[in-house]
């Protein structure tokens, strides 16, 4: 069950069965093979930045969270599995009285991320372990898309707000109301999806489409009555018939015959097509003309990061950007490729790191019971390197400490000056959950002041500067051992 | 609330407030200007398929009725409108009391549809025909994607079956879910999503991950304990450390020391790495050469029509493909621009037709409440083109009908012995659901017959024939004289 109660909303469903059936096919295995109870650690990580960026934002903890709380299987659940054939009673028994018993540890969201490292480390019976797979790959790749995207686009557009507009081309509902979360959290201002606002109080807000302006019998009766009835808050769509010819000329009228006699302003218009750049200037000079210097220009239509930064470059009249389809499908690159690999296992109270070998020399993991670790300049504050250590290493901060590339393993930088802190926090000790969910505001001004910490060239839009993400000597030397140990030799 | 109940499942929300919040806006407008009850027409219809194909897959019909019929605000939704004090007491109590009492027609799920043709058309006081819209775009504009994205890769397999395999790439919950939905019903034959079976009777299956041969010792050992858990329905992951020199090896040894002894045959293996052309070749020379010739080889790892032509026209031996990410994301091309778009408003009794204009004269609306024809060649049984009528008119198929391209209008073409169907069915009259809902078993065997009635050139990946979508003469009249009437002129 997963249940979220702001502004006393139901938004409640059982997700427990929404797993890959592999994960019951192999629990099923663990169990009656005794292995069940056997402790094991995965990872969470991803190998690559969407639209060759240089980093990537976490969101979807939250979501997480309240999956594992909630985690259970009803009497139908188990119904539906022994009409399978193929499960054990003693496993359809076990799931009844399911309980996450486990450890997990993650980064905050927010944080800007990279690839390789683990966002979420799982600690708990192979069994646990595995069940849970599916729920946090769905959870983490969809809501670290969008708010990586949006943080994109956020930055392009240089300090003016930015508008989430996308529900109605999100990818099902789900993808309408975690992606205004996760868009929330990396930057968005607010949101049209009403749902959103009941659920996670991020402001939604709209006025009208273009249904509005033709259902009336002309343009200037239709702002006229939408100007009547929301004398307060009365932004115009402008682009039905004409921008320049219609819309604006009978959004400066209704602002002077209908507005100003009420002792109201015209907050705003909305170009929804045709050439944004010139459009908007062209209707600045009209809306100043009429003495409407305070006259918002909302603008949608297909934008991204990349539109929004040359509509800025070119000089652009644009006060808002509202950005649909591509924000909520991250349209440009729209897979964020998280992955859950098993990387130890404990035997005989040792913890024993597993790997998974590949031709593709990237996709070997990096094995063992790890901590990923920032680094920061103590004088610029800015980030330096994330190093990954295995857990039990502990990086002294008052001492230099020699980061080195794995490939390479000549090229050393020897770092001094400089704060190690610990990216993952504990989020479940023991099945406990210990983590107190920050709200999702506070959430939006962390990403905001750790996206600051970032040095610019890796925040570039594109060909942006590859931030390091280095392993421990330790990790290097254990890392070399299992490759040596599995590799089949020719 | 959204209910779906196969296998008993709750899968249950309040989904009623899942809308741009200008829906509520201009509704309030409607309410307290008098103007609620109005009867209007909207129309469903998108504007270009995704990936440049020639053709789309409806989909998401069923989702559509449950929401209908389900539709309500609780005391909750009221209390949260009010708290944003722009909405009047009036309209808020009407939201209280809200069913849905207009009329709706639509495409059939399974069938391919066309650009610029009604996938649905609404009939409905103003007031009520303005909430919906979110709800349906999201809904057709998620499924329609997964639908046609999965058709072109099921066609690109050529017969062999093609599993759903991304809910762990999909964007969000309910992009897994109502994905696995959409792409059974383009012919997809299964998915690995378990509550899709639970939901929707899809099969569902799956055996391992890679976590499973990392957990033992050895790959063997991991094989091993596989097969004897699981002796009728064993298929093996033989990539986690090399394929031909380990994976195949001990495939084949666990198919011979461990299942033929208790009379039982390897299933299958699954490769999800490397080139899948050669090793697919090399494996079933290997596993032949053991005697497995009916070990199925299944591969999966970033399929799509493009690679799974390839891997055919490349002779690779394959027996099934698992889809992942670029199916269930619809990775290429991942948005379908469903819109929905005001068509006519009634006035006295009378329907007048209304139009949206654009710079892009594509982009203009077909004004009026209208039909979608398809005329199916008698003789061949294939469909030769599609033709959108106002209501009121009938394609007679006794007689010659004459179709023209309504840019040029002297390109013209005469049809004789043809059928014609109208496309829509209706879904609900006067606020009664009057469909009986085909099983999505129903839905996927339409689909497949029906697009058996394209001609192979409209169905080709790229470059695809353009299907004709014309319009009537009456409405094409009706159309030139509205652009009169609101253009603007120089």
């Amino acid at each position: 069950m997963n249940t979220i109660e702001k502004f006393d909303v139901k938004y409640e469903r059982n997700l427990s069965m929404l797993m890959d059936f592999y994960e019951l096919t192999m629990s099923n295995g663990y169990l009656i093979n005794g292995l069940g109870d056997k402790i094991v650690y995965f990872d969470v990580f991803y190998r690559k930045n969407p639209d060759g960026a240089g980093f990537a934002i976490a969101a979807g903890l939250n979501q997480i969270v309240d999956y594992i709380k909630n985690l259970k299987f009803s009497k139908q659940d188990i119904e539906y599995l022994r009409g399978k054939e193929m499960f054990s009673e003693e496993f359809l028994e076990y799931l009844k009285n399911f309980k996450f018993s486990g450890s997990i540890y993650a980064i905050e969201e927010g944080t800007p991320v990279f690839p390789n490292e683990a966002l979420i480390t799982v600690k708990a019976k192979v069994i646990e372990a595995q069940l849970i797979e599916t729920m946090l790959l769905i959870t983490i790749n969809h809501q670290c898309l969008i708010a990586t995207k949006t943080n994109r686009i956020v930055r392009a557009a240089n300090g003016k707000p930015v508008l989430e507009f996308g529900a109605r081309r999100a990818q099902g509902y789900d993808g309408a109301i975690y992606g205004a979360r996760a868009a929330y959290i990396a930057g968005a201002e607010g949101t049209a999806t009403t749902l959103a606002e009941q659920m996670f109080n991020i402001k939604a807000s709209g006025t009208m489409a273009h249904s509005w302006i033709q259902f009336f019998k002309d343009e200037f009766e239709a702002f006229k009555t939408y100007a009547e009835t929301y004398p307060d808050a009365c932004t115009l769509l402008v682009d039905t018939y004409n921008v320049l010819k219609s819309g604006i000329p009978n959004a400066i009228r209704v602002a002077k015959e209908v507005l100003e006699p009420m002792g109201k302003r015209l907050k705003g218009i909305r170009l929804d097509s045709g050439d944004l750049s010139y459009l908007s200037k062209k209707v600045r000079s009209m809306l100043n003309e009429a003495g409407l210097y305070d006259c918002k220009i909302v603008v949608s239509n297909s934008l991204d990061e990349y539109i929004i930064e040359d509509l800025l470059l070119q000089g652009a009249e644009i006060d808002v950007f509202g950005v649909g389809e591509r924000m909520i499908t991250a349209k440009s690159d729209p897979v964020f490729g998280g992955v859950y690999k098993l990387v130890a296992v404990e035997e005989e109270g040792e913890i024993t790191p597993r790997i998974k070998l590949s031709e593709n020399t990237e996709k070997i993991t990096n094995p063992g019971y790890k901590i990923p670790w920032r680094l920061y300049d103590r004088e610029t504050g800015k980030a330096i390197a994330d190093v990954i250590t295995l857990a039990h290493e502990e990086i002294d901060d008052s001492k230099p400490y020699t980061i080195f590339d794995q490939e390479h393993i000549w090229k050393k930088k020897k770092l001094t000056n400089f704060v190690a802190k610990k990216l993952q926090v504990p989020v479940f000790i023991d099945g406990k959950c210990v983590y107190k969910t920050p709200t999702l505001k506070e959430s939006r001004d962390y990403c905001k002041q750790q996206v600051d910490t970032l040095w610019d060239e890796v925040k570039r839009f594109t060909n942006s500067h590859k931030y390091y993400v280095d392993i421990s000597m330790e990790l290097w030397h254990v890392k070399q051992e299992l490759i040596q140990k599995y590799r089949v030799n020719d």
